[in-house]
């Protein structure tokens, strides 16, 4: 990976780029202090990416992982065309794997091996141009896809409020405005929005490094808090709703999410205050009844026993450190996808939208 | 002040010693990395010392206030006998004032003005010697409260458990061996404890920083969590009660807490696990009815948006840091006291013991 620092003042920061030979990645890791692109020349690098969380957010994950593909593909055309197909499948299994929680990943993987099924017989030029078509096509749908839930989720309030979200669900964790992040722009374009409140969200801080930063520039009032304050500032009614994203829904609407959700859910509940997920149909997987069966990543001690760099914990002291939790179908008032706002009982709104 | 570093091997930390001229008070901003004392030879460095959280703990800083005095009686013991009283009662109010949400501070200030008031007829020498013995007594009864407070929570229990706390009621906030800890400790001495897992406790880390180090030093097994854990962890069942400390309790039984204690408490509640409080009754506000009537202080937004020097947000996010939230009372189990274990309807058992 190489990498370039981009100029501080752009206003909407991408979470990636396509750049035909290459893939550029905005490293969120160093938000919001740095503002710096990593260059991906090869699917490996972008593995490695995504593992560190360089790129993170189950969409922009989806999207990298469709371009690693092709810069897998990149490298495998100058295979034997009968050796083509095999290899960029074996490839994208060890993409498919980089992370486990967000469905995005193995969706968009998938996606580009059926895709690559149907193209075995086409020349070296064409399989590539098809293949980096398809990536493109992911991307840009998902940024339409953030459009479309950026207006149902705004439909759902007709009074100016205020809200709170945990993680980020911004244009950084997607290719185009966000999903949660994606309806709080839309109220703020409507004039129904008063303040976000953003939970940090640690160990690796999204809230604070990169929801955050990303309203501010986007000129989006924001209260930073800590996690443990959701439940103080529920109980003074400064939030009337709280909206979040997701990285895998299973049929019956459980919800696999950055850990930490399922806590603010319940404090939604004893406050009779909505809780609402918002996230395109590729984070749903068909394949899983409950959340029960969806794996939840643990990730290594040190993110727990330091905090930005510092040292927060005795050096060796023992660690538990799930990336994601499942909130339950029922704590959530309503899913919010770009076919609609799905509402209670799930199983039915969910088996609709399976066809 | 005056700093000094001790030995890092000593096993049960002392929060703070008094040295006739000088109280030393272990730099809490400072653990787990440096083990250091400072050095306070009068009143005003204790109370920078309260305010800057180089002790903290509800029952620390109620000792550490009552040595303030001694050190404010040692300077105004020079000054004409008939102006000692109302000298000493002026440095008592700006020791008071020094934090405003834990009631131990005032109610140790307030003890040592009542004796002082009984003393302005005594000899210079007998004056400060009466005031020392009494600051002296309240440190002395704080460790003999504690072990009686442990004996009381450990009692509680019949089975091996694991338990959740939040913040740091250990050692370290108390003068002996704390009081949500000195149950721990108990426990762990009578093998009725499995595991202790510790929320971080963010901003300040009290949990990361203290309650590990403490624990671990005292080889009792204990794992650390982000705050925004500890509703998974009750959902997977990893613990069976929540203990924690009290910073104020008022008649009806709310409770004054650590920042996050309201929200631990109604995870608690919905996973149907028991939510104890321990607390000494000088913890207990009688002229307060309700909760609703406690001050909460709120901090420097500084100690969000970074970390032991490490940013984490960007650099002028607006923040929301309040340092304590209030648990109403119906979310509590019991409150183990010196004199036994509080149980709802609260209004009951602590007029019985406001006698």
């Amino acid at each position: 990976m190489v990498a370039f620092t981009a100029r501080k003042e752009s206003k909407l920061v991408n979470s990636l780029k396509w750049e035909q030979d290459h893939l550029l990645l905005l490293d969120q890791t160093k938000l919001p202090e740095t503002v710096i692109y990593l260059k991906c020349f090869n699917y490996e690098s972008v593995i490695t990416a995504i593992k560190t969380m360089v790129v993170r957010g189950a969409p922009a994950i989806g999207a990298a992982a469709a371009f690693a593909v092709v810069l897998a593909a990149q490298k495998i055309v100058q295979s034997p065309m009968s050796q083509r197909h095999r290899l960029l499948v074996e490839a994208a299994e060890q993409i498919a794997q980089a992370r486990p929680t967000a469905v995005n990943l193995a969706w968009a993987v998938e996606r580009m091996i059926t895709k690559a099924s149907q193209l075995e017989s086409l020349s070296a030029t064409e399989w590539l141009k098809s293949l980096e078509q398809e990536a493109l096509a992911i991307a840009q749908e998902d940024i339409t896809v953030n459009q479309q839930i950026s207006l149902h989720g705004s439909a759902l309030f007709t009074e100016p409020i205020s809200l709170l979200t945990h993680c980020n669900a911004g244009a950084l964790a997607t290719v185009g405005i966000g999903t949660a992040l994606g309806v709080v722009r839309q109220l703020q374009k409507e004039n129904k929005l008063i303040q976000v409140y953003a939970d940090e969200t640690r160990p690796l801080l999204q809230g604070a490094r990169l929801t955050s930063f990303e309203l501010q520039q986007d000129g989006i009032p924001v209260t930073l808090i800590t996690d443990n304050m959701a439940a103080w500032v529920m109980k003074q009614k400064k939030v009337q709703a709280v909206i979040v994203g997701a990285d895998r829904i299973a049929l019956n609407g459980d919800v696999a999410n950055k850990i930490g959700t399922y806590g603010v859910a319940l404090l939604a509940k004893a406050h009779d205050i909505p809780f609402y997920v918002a996230a395109p149909l590729s984070t749903f997987d068909f394949s899983m009844a409950t959340g029960e069966e969806i794996p939840i990543e643990e990730r290594r001690a040190e993110e727990v026993r330091s905090f930005a760099g510092s040292v927060s914990a005795p050096a060796d002291i023992n660690v538990y450190n799930p990336a994601f939790d499942v909130t339950p179908a029922d704590l959530i008032s309503g899913i919010i996808t770009e076919v609609g706002v799905l509402k209670p009982p799930f199983s039915n709104s969910i088996a609709a939208i399976k066809k």
